[in-house]
């Protein structure tokens, strides 16, 4: 550390660092070797009172009489200003946080599980004891959206928030689009390169993204949604089948966190906030953010369409984005001023997903014979849906004979429960086989 | 307007706008059509005092009495909080904001110029009033570049900023690029479709994206950067046939905003800001960025990569910017506290132009003999120019005679010294007819 430990005058602020992995140590490593240029952007040195940890070693690559696991007295300490919190998951981080909080200290925090479930609380810990909770890397890493979300459009009414916020389903979807490959191979090689976890649930099956969606759509709307207010769908079940059809539908596949505000028609606004796979056009700007980059779009009235591009996930950007939060939190402390606090005056519902419009893929297996397509094409509009484009190929065995017919149907915008009721209307039809796969259709609104 | 005019209690929030142009339009109609929600935003109501104009008149979509053309008067209001400019040019706007900033009113301007020639003037009335100063409309709309700067990044090292951030630049070149047109036939149609001014010299010639570079690079590097220290060139004598050699090279063309942070062999600093009509390659991000729209993107040490994208200009999304700007410093004045200021702490020297390295590309007519490649080729090479690819073509004339080659080179990095006195040698080449341009390639950096 450039800065002695323990001492304090009247113009240090002293920084806890909760959680040493990948982002901690960054955090630690930035603020020692960039501690002139933080000190002339603060206004007074920042220095790391100590760092919170589970296993005290001396194999940390930091001195280790900063270490300490004694989390709820690091916090405490008088000579701490603020607390950067960077260890997950929800719990210790949220009675630490909590207690960091009451005690008057600003909280930097990266949690977005936690922020997802808990946002209310600790803002409201936040208010009650008029200090910064700053949590930018919460989402989509180093790329700004909170900041944005909550201060430059903060003068415009947003309509609709879309983003890739996970590194690894976008990777895992990226190399299924390009290879070809099925998602057990994608998700394999994701894993090799160390882009997948061991256990890739949270992940997969949307759950990150959930999270994610939750805290953009609370900030982007004014009100209060949770991880449980999400509706999910993960991406497990999307196959090559699928890709190969999107492509043919001049769209690409993509795990999408959707967050709108909607207006029904009595004027009653709710707000939806939904994570699914869904086929993209390839002309859309989300269409080709691939690898494990993010992108985040968001539509507002005045300010049109504006995209947020970049790395969503690692050590370095994660850690660009608490530093980002850290210095602006210390120039409060500096100044006596405090950021932008937490404004969940809208209160808006939930809006369940049935009522939801979007646009659908449906692929299904069928009897080969004459007037199957007819059949197929009365259910969709007995239940009120109107299809867009339909796409009908012969299916061949190994052997090289006719086997079936697969049928791609794309519909107009149509709710969730219209469609729901479609699909169980489909699989009851004797000449449908199965249906292979149902997916959004997003980025298009005919 | 929703709140009575010249009404004051302790709760208010009193605006002066300043123009009733496009942008001040929205800005006054915004504040009225949604006064509700900006309330519950900034914590308490925001009401316009006054509209500042050149022309009295009730013709202007906003109640006569709001309007006056005493603009020394409007802003010296006790009842006035927070002045906003939309008016330009560089004068009356910069004395109306000097005043205001004197009289311990917070600022928010859109005025790219002003903050190109005076940030400095400018930024130290409003450390001596300790208010707020906020002009993240002056570059690129409504896209959020200003504060991802000076707020998200704060904990990290910007490396390089480049942007296409003129929108009018960026129409002509994507209907060049897409139609094969040449400069005059899509000027002409951008003015069709009010992209061009009736007097595009602003924009074509780059003093409009390099007011903006400017302003990029001081808040980039915490240091000062005028609109006179930028290096410029126009976009007018880009041809038809540099889009067709840049499409042979895998490479559109774009005028580019580029400020970048430099450091020496004995380490010391320098800081390069630059516009020019450059080759990006089709894969790079900015290369896909069309039409009127804008994007930067920042290369920072921790975050790696990151693009903004959206609409640059235009009365909505200026007036975004301006609104998120308004309300940020409002809440600021209900809270007490007072924004980010300016930190141009690190003082660093201007590159000058010679000692930038890029790669270039030169297009030049020459005879149609043997040796001729051979030459041109040695000139490259006594002036350590590193070549990275040659194309030699052809030339028939209208009878369909062979008239001479063009020859296309593409170098590796070089010194624009170096490069400058190549292309002078060349021209002296007796077997060279014409050089019939020079551009630089951004976006690789072999």
């Amino acid at each position: 550390m450039s800065a002695p430990v323990g001492t304090k005058t009247d113009k240090e602020i002293g920084v806890a660092v909760l959680g040493l992995g990948n982002v901690g140590s960054e955090v630690v490593r930035i603020i020692d070797d960039s501690a002139a240029d933080l000190c002339a952007r603060v206004g007074a040195p920042l220095v790391v009172r100590g760092i919170g940890v589970r296993r005290i070693a001396d194999d940390r690559g930091v001195p280790t009489e900063l270490l300490t696991d004694n989390i709820e007295g690091l916090v405490s300490r008088e000579d701490v200003d603020i607390v950067v919190e960077v260890m997950g998951p929800v719990e210790p981080a949220r009675k630490a946080i909590l207690s960091a909080l009451e005690q008057g200290k600003s909280v930097v925090t990266a949690n977005k599980a936690l922020m997802a479930v808990a946002a209310g609380e600790i803002a409201s810990a936040a208010e009650s004891a008029n200090v910064d909770l700053y949590f930018e890397a919460a989402v989509a890493g180093a790329i700004p959206v909170i900041r944005p979300l909550t201060q430059s459009l903060a003068g415009d009414s947003v309509l609709r928030v879309a983003g890739i916020v996970n590194g690894t389903t976008n990777y895992i979807l990226s190399e299924m689009g390009s290879t070809g490959a099925d998602y057990a191979g994608a998700l394999a090689d994701a894993s090799a390169l160390g882009y997948a976890e061991a256990d890739p649930t949270a992940d997969v099956e949307g759950y990150d993204a959930a999270a994610k969606a939750a805290i953009l759509a609370s900030i982007a709307f004014h009100t209060r949604v949770t991880a449980d207010d999400v509706y999910r769908e993960g991406m497990t079940k999307v196959s090559a089948a699928d890709f190969a059809s999107a492509r043919a539908l001049g769209c690409t596949i993509k795990l999408l966190a959707i967050c709108e505000r909607l207006t029904d028609k009595t004027g009653q606004q709710s707000v939806s906030a939904r994570v699914y796979p869904a086929l993209v056009p390839l002309d859309h700007p989300l269409a080709s953010v691939n690898g494990a980059f993010n992108a985040v779009v968001v539509e507002a009235e005045a300010a049109g369409r504006l995209m947020f591009y970049g790395q969503g996930a690692g050590g370095s950007p994660t850690a660009s984005a608490v530093l980002g939060d850290l210095v602006m939190a210390a120039r409060n402390r500096v100044s006596g001023g405090r950021g932008p606090r937490d404004s969940n005056y809208a209160k808006l519902p939930i809006a369940p997903i049935g009522v939801i419009p979007t646009r659908y893929y449906v692929n299904m297996n069928v009897a080969d014979r004459p007037g199957v397509l007819a059949a197929v094409a009365a259910e969709f509009s007995q239940h009120e849906v109107s299809i867009a484009e339909v796409r009908q190929e012969g299916m061949v065995d190994e052997g090289g004979q006719r086997c079936g017919a697969r049928i791609v149907v794309v519909t107009h915008q149509a709710t969730d429960a219209a469609l729901s009721e479609t699909v169980a209307a489909l699989s009851d039809l004797e000449v449908v086989q199965s249906i292979n796969s149902v997916l959004r259709m997003e980025g298009t609104t005919e």
